[in-house]
């Protein structure tokens, strides 16, 4: 047999399994270098540092939540900004690890980390606000912002603020070289496949072949229908990138998020060039409430950048085979987003597009199926 | 936050959790990717091929069970080599298309898959012989024999054969680089670590300090700590391989199994060398029963080898710092293996060791820890 450590996509049906989901998912954050990658995230850090130090007033003698606290960073912050007291919850063994750091740190007296799933655990009072990094590739996937919101409507008083307050979802058309690659290695996978069926017969008197429609299925899942993570330049993107998804924190539902629909164009603004694949990213902003507003507005994007890459980069969705567009050209989309059936942490993503030509020829539709792993 | 998906190594306690067992460890049996790796892994498909084709007598008319078909590989050579009835149970999807590989190959009217857990199925009668590829790394990472005793002492006729019917771990002495390259990186990481304890608290006012021990420790168990796959050359083997263990499949439990202990002098052969590491394999044989042995014996060895080399490779245990050894020292070792408390399917290692030089001198004893992940 031999199997290496499982990749995680779990097997299970749609049923959800709390420690099923603790193996896969909550596992990673118990590790120290996990929480490094994030907190040396300067864009990032950076962002919910200014947030918070540049709108002190919304922390100052204030009830704080940090929903995920991690190594606890969030909360030091609200502390040090000069919450009167900081809820820091956090479902793994980190949560020992961010004790001793708001310790070593003297705000032990105002920071209380507790341990547990934010579902269940308990506080004493309601919170002034509520501030949390619950943001996964291209937005959504981890579905952690479920438990943001439940936090919210159980223990977020009447005037209290999310930070961050807004998030958004953007889809630009790109080009780029990864599409080649992905289908060479894909193709070379295939070849493998035939030649390792070819020897299994003659060395073993097996023919594999009845298997090799699955084998095809699973490898083109895998090297192309799988979106990829990449920290692209800005000059890949050859077109407008379009908002697809707003959200409002202090009142989105999760029904709101569980699934994602939006119909939208894509103007081609670069000439003569490749459209070889879509790529998701997201934003937010810290804009407090409407009754409650910050002094001063941050915005986190982890959009295309030369010099603000973030560790989110952007999920590329390869689009084979590609297609020859020019400056006028615009692209129809219709896109479609749905949480996994065996794993509500990971997504479905659907892609339908219709080609435009600027010389008013329009293409068939092309509907495509991708999975953000 | 972006966590990529899940190392496999669950943060759970140590409870036996059904469903983050099949999550973690069955589900990598259900790409097909993976059966290909072991199907091309021609020593341990002749081996197979082997005692099956060369001891027709214990097939031909014969009920065989195949504990964790897989792709049914070795059901439809039992069938090939004139089994009147194989059933072949399989815990993952892959039975899907273990029964389709069996139609492809006109079996289907003699195997009969069945998916299910090992442990819950139910045959409609006992059966003359046991086969499985049970075998994971150094033997028993992964776990799996427990499935086949369980196979064994509620289906196997009293008469009834097993294959393969024996087992034996086997640990050497070996010079390796590898840990070198781990000792480097493992610096690396540190030194990086403490740029960063310093970053944070200039850039973002929090001191980080407090966690350099626990990421020192994460590191340590990463880097120097858990065992490596390699498939070593013959040459770096500088003593004389012990065997650590031996399994009779006929007879053992699983008490017997789920602790390993051996106490064992290796000696070294090699003239003044670098003592790196420690090396675990294993190899089987097929042997049949006393009463009702096999006609042509045959051996699974994954020991380091130029020419036969198994996906299974060797499991590489790294001692820091390298000791001096030359021919005539010897090494008297400790040597004990159970199962990780997380993970039942992982295990824990502790090699004591202590060099005697042919000079008579003795070093102290010292002890080191190790995990198979």
């Amino acid at each position: 047999m031999a199997s290496p450590a499982s990749n995680g996509v779990p097997a299970v049906n749609g049923s959800f399994d709390k420690s099923v989901d603790f193996a896969n998912y909550f596992c990673t954050y118990a590790f120290i270098y996990h929480q490094k990658e994030m907190l040396s995230d300067r864009v990032r850090m950076d962002a919910y540092y200014n947030a918070i130090f540049n709108n002190k007033h919304h922390f100052a003698g204030k009830v704080v939540l940090d929903v995920g606290t991690g190594s606890g960073i969030l909360a030091i912050w609200s502390a040090q900004a000069g919450a009167r007291k900081v809820y820091a919850v956090e479902a793994t063994k980190m949560a020992e690890h961010a004790k001793a750091l708001a310790h070593a740190n003297n705000v032990e007296d105002i920071v209380q980390v507790i341990e547990g799933s934010m579902e269940e655990v308990s506080l004493p009072e309601k919170v002034d606000v509520i501030i949390s990094e619950w943001m996964g590739y291209f937005l959504l996937r981890e579905s952690m912002f479920d438990s943001v919101i439940c936090a919210r409507d159980k223990w977020l008083k009447p005037s209290g603020v999310m930070y961050p307050s807004h998030a958004r979802m953007w889809v630009a058309p790109v080009r780029s070289g990864l599409g080649d690659q992905k289908m060479n290695d894909y193709e070379t996978a295939m070849s493998d496949w035939y030649s390792f069926v070819n020897d299994t017969e003659i060395n073993y008197g097996v023919n594999m072949n009845v298997l090799s429609q699955a084998y095809r299925e699973e490898h083109e899942k895998y090297y192309l229908k799988t979106s990829l993570w990449n920290s692209l330049h800005p000059s890949q993107i050859i077109g407008t990138p379009a908002v697809i998804k707003e959200i409002d924190c202090s009142t989105a539902t999760v029904d709101e998020i569980r699934n994602v629909f939006a119909n939208f164009l894509l103007p081609i603004n670069v000439d003569r060039t490749r459209l070889s694949a879509f790529a998701g990213w997201f934003d937010v902003h810290f804009r407090g409430s409407m009754q409650n507003p910050v002094e001063q507005e941050v915005e986190l994007t982890t959009a295309p950048s030369i010099d603000n890459s973030t560790h989110w980069g952007q999920q590329v969705f390869l689009l084979h085979p590609p297609l020859r567009v020019d400056v006028g050209d615009k692209l129809m989309i219709a896109f479609s987003m749905s949480r996994s059936r065996e794993n509500h942490r990971l997504m479905d993503v659907n892609f339908t597009y219709e080609l435009q030509l600027s010389s008013g020829k329009c293409f068939k539709p092309v509907a495509r199926k991708y999975y953000i792993e």
